[in-house]
């Protein structure tokens, strides 16, 4: 009998896994390098905190379970309600607190193309900030890994949330229909300007306020602020999100952000935003983005810490896996082993172990046979695994202390004594 | 309110991240210098694959749940049974495979000094090679990888499960009190020998077994494989693991490792073992083992596999962070960015990003204020980091392009160009 997995999760094996840990690397050393520092919170967190953020959506997916002690706990299904809860606990980080988590959450959905039941989440975080340059070193960082995952022609898109919020208060459908608004711009891209106006329609808006509402999609730009602006200005909110919009425009350029666009239908599902949302597209990756994130400036608060602003941004770390999947497996050295030291019999089996430590000792990796295999056996493995050199031992070898250095890419053979085999597996000279 | 976590498990800040970081980077890097390569699987496994490998003790302290489609799921509690899982149903990897594997493992216990319920194992295997090269080749490893951490004075003890079943069934005790015997035995170094004797009495025993028994274990090396030989060897099982312990003695030179010693109390708690089990001891690592493990051939059949011998050997990662703990942080640098890019007021903010973002592409890693802050704070901010170097931009600066670069750690100030900047945080020249 053999055993499955739960369905929408994936097991990666050594081929698979070198490519994920490439991405990972480059990711996290880009996040690094703009000064983001690595935190780590458990996998559980207890049910009461998994349930403050809100949103029934999401709880309905969260793994939940009782301990042997009858507490309940579930699998968390983001980074951002653990890093919510770290902070509101430690009142004395040091601000901005700019933290990065690359880890696995947990979420029960129907498994479907490119979408699991356990994937990698990538965040970058800077809490303790209100000022727009704490949301643009978020996108620069994002757009910074991106690049060196080498992607290039970014978009970024930019709306803010207080815009959302003054236009539905302006118009005075808040209470009644706010969240069904946002949702129907949500599906804009998708559905089309047609569709969502049918929505808006539908959940019983008049028609003065559907178009007041689509007619304000359709502008970019300054000329969508400034719509906003004559239109939805009675609200101090819309106010406040055109001066964010305006900032983010006027620190794009410093911040290497070239590409930015106010585009009002982005929405971004999660209900706790407060500020800007951001988005990130990039050539030659269709279907979506590869980025997102905004500005939650109310969420520390609700997990019992003071009035904390906070901005952060997701890189879509599974969509990159499977983006770049060929191109990462192109660039990588089909193994880590630069050399294989094969022993010509069982006799001289114990030295090509003890020269293969030597090897190892100078910094080149290397392996001896673990399976007492015979030459032509040893050889093929070598082959198989794309190992690039054989050192091949025997008794003369040993004694003229010489050894045959097979190069299994040029398919040639030299003879060279161990300084020489450490310098050409270490790419240091040419044989 | 404020939120806890799950009893047992803890959050990692950057301070104590990046202390965990360093450690794994390091064992990850020896692991894969000796061809081991990665691999990953779910942290949730189906419950009959996790009970399969059996062992009540285990089962009980599984995170088990339903997930919605009311399937029996758990927490792995190691990462072999994930390993014998996909070996079972992916018989064409090419043997031996080496995989190597750090992640974290969920088992409900009482938490207590240094137990805890979320923890990191990490494990390297060697799956298709029955010789006792695969398993110095896992011993090797670990304590390269142990080397890598700075710690010496290795002592690597050494036994046989064929040689202790050999025993209890050349004394014809096997079915009555094989597993018993082994549990006392595996208690040998914590409660003494009398202790032992006396455990074995109350199980039953008579004198004469007892004294055969205890009389071995006092026996180290050679003189314990002939006593085994001469008082054990009507059973084959002994004779099997007396020359599997002889050609461990004889590899251990060829791989590197001075001190073995046969252990004849090295049980191991885990009943899957059927060969040779090992433990590493380290010079000022007081009370048990840094790195553990075994051979367990029967282990991949059981999962509905082929007949299939594997090895493997683990870190205690836990143990090692919390002993190497204060020595990493000594060594480590205390941030990552090596230049703050401070602005003497709102008027040059914008350049001093310009700046941050200049520094990044050539390669340094550097962070610009994002709170809007006055100087003095900005530099209190630097400080409190420890960030090495901070460049301040005013207008007069930005005029001259030459900049006054703040030595943090020597209290000096020197006036630098761009270039003379980058070079001067890269270490590559002195100022």
């Amino acid at each position: 009998m053999k055993f499955g997995r739960p369905r929408g999760t994936r097991d990666f094996l050594p081929p698979e896994m070198r490519i994920r840990r490439s991405i990972l690397d480059k990711v996290r050393q880009v996040f690094e390098q703009h000064g983001f520092e690595e935190m780590d919170t458990p996998a559980m967190e207890l049910w009461e905190v998994l349930s403050t953020k809100g949103g029934d959506d999401v709880e309905r997916q969260i793994y939940k379970f009782q301990d042997k002690g009858e507490r309940w706990l579930g699998l968390r299904f983001d980074l951002t309600v653990p890093l919510a809860r770290v902070v509101a606990g430690t009142p004395d980080l040091v601000k901005p607190f700019k933290r990065y988590n690359i880890s696995k959450v947990w979420r029960y959905e129907e498994p479907q193309g490119g979408r699991f039941r356990e994937f990698l989440q990538a965040d970058i975080d800077i809490v303790g900030s209100s000022r727009m340059e704490a949301d643009m070193e978020c996108v620069s960082t994002a757009v910074d890994a991106l690049k060196e995952l080498g992607l290039e022609d970014f978009e970024v898109k930019m709306n803010d949330r207080k815009l959302l919020e003054g236009m539905v208060e302006s118009l005075d459908i808040k209470e009644r229909f706010g969240n069904s608004v946002f949702r129907a711009l949500d599906k804009l891209e998708k559905i089309g300007e047609e569709g969502t106006m049918k929505d808006l329609a539908e959940m019983g808006l008049d028609e003065v306020t559907v178009e007041k509402i689509t007619g304000f999609t359709r502008l970019k730009g300054e000329e969508a602020l400034e719509y906003a602006s004559s239109q939805f200005g009675s609200s101090k909110m819309t106010l406040d999100g055109i001066a964010e919009l305006r900032r983010l425009a006027e620190l794009s350029d410093s911040f290497g952000l070239s590409n930015l666009r106010i585009d009002f239908s982005l929405v971004r599902g999660l209900d706790y935003y407060t500020g800007p949302v951001f988005e990130v597209k990039a050539g030659g990756v269709q279907v979506g983005s590869v980025a997102g994130g905004g500005r939650y400036d109310g969420l520390i608060e609700k997990f019992g810490g003071p009035p904390t602003p906070a901005t952060g941004i997701s890189l879509g770390i599974e969509r990159l896996y499977e983006v770049l999947f060929e191109r990462v497996r192109n660039e990588m050295k089909p193994t880590r082993i630069e050399v294989f030291v094969a022993n010509v019999n069982e006799g001289v089996a114990l030295d090509a172990i003890r020269l293969s430590q030597e090897l190892l000792r100078r910094g080149v990796a290397a392996e001896p046979d673990l399976m007492g295999r015979k030459l032509g056996r040893q050889l093929e493995y070598a082959n198989s695994k794309r190992i690039p050199y054989v050192l091949v031992v025997g008794p003369d070898e040993l004694k003229t202390k010489k050894f045959k250095l097979k190069d299994m890419v040029g398919n040639r053979e030299i003879v060279a004594g161990l300084d020489q085999v450490v310098n050409i597996a270490k790419g240091q000279i040419n044989e």
